[in-house]
């Protein structure tokens, strides 16, 4: 068992951006990474032998709200933790469940101890403290677990924001005293992720990031935002966070986003991202591809018997046609639910390795510039 | 682009048994042979890349009335048939239509001329005739097109069952005409199965397999089985229909049936077999395995994290345990869908694989009795 481990590599010379590799005990991990979300302990419609074959995800995703609701503690305890019960053998990231908490759950009552929420699924009630997020994270084995946060919507006041804040920052110091007492329960190490708040206030995020800083965490998270703020907004805030954080620790930006969201904020330091986009998305009908974005129910599909993507060397991409996939959807059959989630998902992975390839050779910015405009247009 | 061609190759001592090998433009099909179902264009759940990795399929079926009203006949033959539109280079048979117009379809009104119905869609009004599924047919592009017939429901009385068996009959010989004076459409020769019906009356079944087999077709069907009647009394009629129709041309069971009910049928001289079970069964926690029966909902399982069947060389059934496939359904995800219908699948066929091996071996029949007693059993 050995600590996360972050190589910077290199370092765009006209922009933030950077590669890395992160170490973990269950594999590496190169950056800029995007991690497919595995919410209750499956990538929604893929297989895992899709996901490490196809995909090629280095890193997924869990969702510790869902994880513990259903299947449950005592079924991940003694199926020896996530990556036995499902079978994946690379690294797993869990988030602490506070968002899902937020967004998800009934009569949420937010106190100093934690926070009382009713389950979505059966009404039954529970407390989510920083003490036990880290508990279950424990039991999940994740090899990257975070700290337990308040996310406050958009827009909020100053004063709620401050408040909020340092909520977060108390719960961030009990979470980091519960880790380092506690220990993995399973062969290999888990590492610790702080989350930065402040909302869209440049004070309360300077003081948020160096409070988060000064814990010297192996990696550092953003989090509040991609929840409702501007597009530019969002960026302003990502650029600032990345400012204030350590260069030498690899910084995770939460719950982001399109994929030109992802190139500018690759562009302004950001390492890692993760979002149900590309699946959930895929699931209603929306395709991203190296062209621009394709509504793939749109009748202009109907006889279009080209792939969904030729420039994607993923198994489906190349292999199914778009007139196909348009009668997949129409005819609700599970295989169009699959076949856009693993082609929107090979699409991601496609513009994170060229991301990489570009910071690389040394021309991001540019490319990253003509490509933002290339992935928006609507086809 | 050369006709069917079937060659014969070991017949079991203790029983009517047999294995052989279907020769088609799209590759050969071992028999005996179970064809998975692949409804509108998909098996359900599955890719076609499992499909073919994964579950090595050598044929699978389509169902002319799906097919008929999605994608329609518009985008079929633009996008060069079937096997184009779907992308799968393996033989493909469709059924006539006849069966589902029955089950499905609205206000269907039977006349001499063929049957008018409603599409289960939109309600749309539409004939199908013994030319025009011939027609339909062309259009899909199936390796193995099959005859327009009537399936009485059971129980039927003798006066209605001789007179549905006369229609059939009759729209056997216009569907004959109409197939042998069109031609495919395709690069590959297509090849007609005519269908025996006559219920349960031992008369009307041999009239209707001497009628079938005077057409001299490259292979048969016996329909209208597996519709109700108690299980000895299918036996009873498959094995009269064996008996009454040529021993050179594959034997196609249709709708058939439940592991047991293969086996027994295979016993019976039965070649070629299909059925939603594995699938629908799969989608609905059911699992076939090995060892006999699972309800995969069952609580029991819940912290079972052995394979879902050891025994079975399979991409899902020895990857994922009972307690996670179990988890996956309990919270509804699309891949236990997918895992339920893959594993079903891959039994099915390991099912054909052993069946074959023992009929070459000459052991069949005191396996196929002790095997029975096996899969039936509940787990």
């Amino acid at each position: 068992m050995s600590s996360l481990q972050f190589n910077l590599q290199h370092t765009d010379p006209n922009s933030k951006a950077r590669t890395g590799i992160i170490k973990t005990d269950h594999g590496e991990i190169p950056t800029p990474v995007f991690m497919p979300v595995g919410t209750a302990g499956t990538v929604k419609a893929l297989t895992q032998q899709q996901l490490m074959n196809d995909i090629n995800a280095s890193i997924i995703l869990g969702n510790t709200y869902h994880l513990y609701l259903r299947p449950g503690l005592g079924v991940l305890e003694n199926a020896g933790g996530l990556h036995q019960f499902m079978h994946w053998d690379r690294p797993i990231l869990t988030d602490s469940g506070g968002y899902q908490v937020f967004s998800l759950a009934a009569n949420r009552k937010i106190k100093e101890e934690g926070v009382m929420f009713q389950s979505h699924i059966d009404g039954s009630k529970h407390l989510f403290s920083p003490e036990n997020v880290i508990d279950i994270q424990r039991v999940i084995g994740a090899d990257i677990v975070m700290a337990f946060d308040e996310c406050p919507p958009y827009p909020s006041d100053h004063r709620y924001t401050k408040k909020s804040m340092e909520l977060t920052h108390r719960w961030l110091d009990r979470c980091l005293k519960h880790f380092n007492k506690s220990k993995s329960k399973y062969s290999h190490s888990q590492n610790f992720f702080p989350i930065v708040q402040g909302g869209t206030y440049v004070d309360l995020r300077i003081e948020s990031c160096e409070y988060i800083s000064s814990k010297n965490a192996t990696g550092n998270a953003i989090g509040g935002l991609s929840v409702g703020e501007p597009e530019e907004m969002m960026y302003e805030f990502a650029l600032l966070c990345c400012d204030h954080l350590p260069a030498d620790k690899p910084r995770y930006l939460m719950g982001v986003g399109t994929p030109w969201n992802i190139l500018e904020c690759i562009s302004l330091g950001i390492d890692m991202f993760d979002c149900v986009m590309p699946t959930r998305n895929g699931r209603n009908a929306m395709l991203f591809t190296t062209q621009g974005v394709i509504n793939i129910d749109n009748k202009k599909w109907e006889k279009d018997f080209s792939p969904l993507d030729e420039e994607l060397n993923s198994e489906v991409s190349n292999y199914y046609s778009k007139a196909y996939l348009r009668h997949l959807m129409k005819s609700k059959e599970i295989l169009g639910l699959t076949i856009a989630s693993i082609h929107n998902l090979a699409f991601y992975m496609w513009l994170m390795n060229e991301a990489g390839k570009h910071i690389r050779q040394g021309n991001f910015s540019n490319w990253k510039n003509e490509m933002v405009k290339v992935l928006k247009q609507k086809l």
